[in-house]
């Protein structure tokens, strides 16, 4: 244990066991954790809550940046710890409970938790439990390698517990740029102008006094859970980087292009890694999350910056950060999500936005979180935050699921996280749609004859055609709009069984 | 003709008629127009447009600040001159043709055309058409009662008309601020920090050289077409003045609120109304447009300062507002649309937005639009350039339309505009659920409990407990999630045949 981590001397004597920490989280008790994405989550304390819950039941509403790791949320969710779970979550266990309406899940736009906190919309947090590289002079906290609510978090609570990971090197410090809004009626605009500007301070404020527990781990991070690029996600990477190509070619972008946001997962991470082949230069990115593409960039030289709340790797991408913190600690920045997600900034600087879509509609309505229309699979994320006022709102997603027994293009999606207003491209492997400056007709026929599987091509159009005899701006045949998911839902398939479902146009 | 008001006298020359100047519009050509719900649209060129179009046919496509007055966009298209057009309208005639796909209709968020048309997203605007009370010495434009898209249309014409209406006095000269963001790379943050403060200039700059045609006009807008008052928007406004009272009490907000936007038309006018009666003080708007009521609040002292992009009124009240504007210039201000609608400042800001919903369903997504789903009314408008980032997002309705062979609330929207994470308050004449940091399932209890009318109130519950037995974060029966809207469709009515419909809870 390396009490050299805790420069505030004073504090040294809070280190403690994560049994005897977790005794400060009461029931009934807010809990504001850190945690993006599976980076920079706490490790130690809340598998100790778990711990104890089993003996001493106790109920809490937890806030986090986004997703953790570690099996964090199942851990609490099996003790019986989560009444109510916000912004984002990716845990098997806990999202059955969220579906049976045993834990309470309110999916937020990651931008605006803290807004709702600070507001007093939400209960306040009473207890922060952070994750840092070290405790400053001042008592302030190195954060690792997120950011998310964390110093919200921190402002708020009344006591805070720090779990300080030594497997983070030291020289992480200077990574972050903590920069939090002042109160309505106070408020300033956000001063930032590029995505490699650095406007706050690179530690989380704290008054010392609040720090109630400081725990010890060694735990890295868990390793992000992306599959690699495979020949569809190559498609569609390649439908992208073409697309932005005649952009760059039309004169309405630089080679440069614009700050690129990329959503989580393996979609998203494929295509970026479709960039390096792409003849674009000195790109950024204005993002929420960095996996191992936005890292494979920057080593290759076509990523000159990269802004983010938080870093969310393979193992070796991991190692090979922390071993070059140095090296990397100028070309990177990490954000309060409030900030990096912010919609004054995405709009300002004009953010390529690419995210993912569970399905999408024949109009373009996209829908991200529900499936079936009903299930919630994760959450809406930073989705909505960037989509709705970046320069480009790119939704991508593969033409079918289950082997081909789900379309993810359907009449009319069961849910709807984005509206047609809100979406610019649709790519899946099949092709690309550009919405700009269409109508809800003219999208229904890009998107059919761009985007939808072959199989299903026909189906669409004949409901398309069909829809258009009975007339609107966005025609529908109400009692079939949702008829696919109800077919898939019965028969474990939205084709219709006897038709010709496997014509190819 | 009051030469005087061309105070560049090099311009003089160019007064024409109406007629001359709409040979200036050519086939195929994107044309700009002043004009924002029937504030400050132009009078005399349109009209002349369509008379030449029926003996010369051409289309074009129209791009206003929002709707028209004066039943230019009915003259327009019995012309047949209208290919496209964007971004919204209200005319009966217009959205005939929208809803038969022979015109096409983009509908879009109100702050986001002029990005699109700067970014190239969109064709740029060939001509624009503004109404101005007066050209100054540099050649630069005073608007008359909106601003709109006017000055972005005026920097990316090439050519343009102007058309002086002298009913308007040349007093209005210093109501408006016209501010426009710079291109994306060299944008700085818009440095608006109150909804009184002043950021740019009093007139739209123009190249001279650009200016072809100059047109005479007398005629005012056309009246505001709210209607008065009445006991169901007394009800509605009464749950909002009594919620925003006890956010007071909780010490959430002070007496003067935080800047109020209310959404165009009859409920939200008569929303605003009844802020007269409550212990408020010192109000500030920050919003689109100002109706009636607005002017009443100023009137009576409640309200301290308004900013909006249009003034819509009733012609008692228009004529009050000419008479005085040396008065009335001091305490508002219009601004482009996207400067009173910027996401940036409704957030920086802390806006409390209260726009007025179609429908909304059980879990508080809202549609503002399309009726039985896809049939356009008149369009998004600014609601959700307000809503997605305001302290507070309201949605009004009444419980019910047709005589109450609609209920306002259904099991499932059929059309998506405002998902539920942008919806923080419902309301309806029955009463208003408070949905701020509820879980899907939390929400629908209290909306069904508090905002739908008790005679479909059991069936509504009845749906969502069968909807819960199936599961899921936002429970649905999916067979009969839009069967209310085919029930109207195929039988005039949302109630159940036989079903004891009239039941009082």
């Amino acid at each position: 244990m390396d009490l050299e981590r805790i420069r505030h001397a004073g504090l040294r004597s809070r280190v403690t066991s994560a049994r005897t920490a977790a005794q400060l989280i009461k029931n009934g008790m807010t809990v504001g954790m850190s945690g993006f994405t599976r980076a920079g989550d706490c490790k130690a304390v809340p598998a100790a809550l778990a711990e104890r819950a089993r003996q001493d039941p106790l109920k809490i509403t937890l806030i986090t940046g986004a997703s953790l790791g570690h099996d964090t949320d199942k851990l609490l969710t099996q003790a019986d710890v989560l009444a109510r779970r916000l912004p984002f979550q990716v845990d098997t266990t806990l999202r059955r409970k969220i579906n049976q309406g045993e834990v309470c899940f309110i999916d937020q736009h990651l931008s605006e938790t803290v807004e709702q906190l600070r507001s007093g919309h939400l209960k306040p947090v009473d207890v922060a439990i952070i994750e840092a590289a070290a405790i400053a002079e001042d008592g302030s906290l190195v954060p690792t390698m997120s950011v998310g609510n964390s110093a919200s978090f921190v402002e708020q609570a009344s006591v805070v517990i720090v779990e300080i990971n030594e497997s983070v090197p030291a020289s992480i410090e200077g990574l972050h740029d903590i920069y939090l809004p002042d109160v309505r009626g106070l408020r300033q605009p956000i001063p930032l102008l590029k995505a490699d500007q650095r406007i706050g301070s690179t530690t989380i404020a704290v008054d010392p006094a609040k720090i109630a527990a400081i725990v010890y781990t060694r735990e890295p991070d868990s390793p992000s859970n992306a599959l690699p690029p495979d020949a569809e996600t190559d498609q569609i990477a390649g439908h992208i980087v073409r697309f932005l190509e005649g952009e760059v070619q039309a004169g309405r972008l630089t080679r440069s292009l614009l700050p690129l946001q990329a959503g989580i997962g393996t979609i998203a991470n494929a295509v970026l890694h479709g960039f390096g082949e792409a003849d674009f230069e000195n790109l950024v990115m204005y993002s929420e999350v960095l996996q191992d593409s936005a890292i494979a960039l920057l080593d290759s030289g076509k990523l000159a910056f990269a802004s983010a709340s938080s870093i969310t790797v393979s193992q070796p991408v991991y190692e090979r950060l922390l071993d070059n913190m140095a090296h990397y600690r100028d070309r990177l920045v990490l954000r309060p999500q409030e900030i990096s997600n912010a919609p004054e900034l995405v709009r300002r600087l004009g953010i390529i936005a690419i995210n993912t879509a569970l399905e999408f509609d024949i109009y373009g309505n996209v829908n991200s979180t529900h499936v079936g229309g009903t299930q919630m699979m994760n959450g809406i994320g930073g989705s909505g935050d960037f989509a709705r006022n970046a320069h480009l709102s790119i939704f991508v997603s593969k033409s079918m699921a289950k082997g081909g027994d789900i379309s993810s293009v359907v009449p009319m999606v069961a849910h709807v996280d984005h509206t047609e207003h809100d979406v610019d491209i649709l790519v899946t492997e099949c092709g690309l749609a550009d919405l700009r400056g269409l109508a809800p007709r003219e999208r229904a026929r890009r998107i059919i004859a761009n985007c939808v599987h072959p199989s299903y091509r026909e189906a669409l159009l004949d409901y398309f055609e069909r829809a258009c005899r009975r007339g609107g701006q966005t025609p529908h045949v109400l009692e079939e709009a949702l008829a696919w998911h109800q077919r898939y839902e019965a028969s474990g398939s939205m084709r219709t069984p006897g038709a010709s479902t496997r014509r190819v146009a």
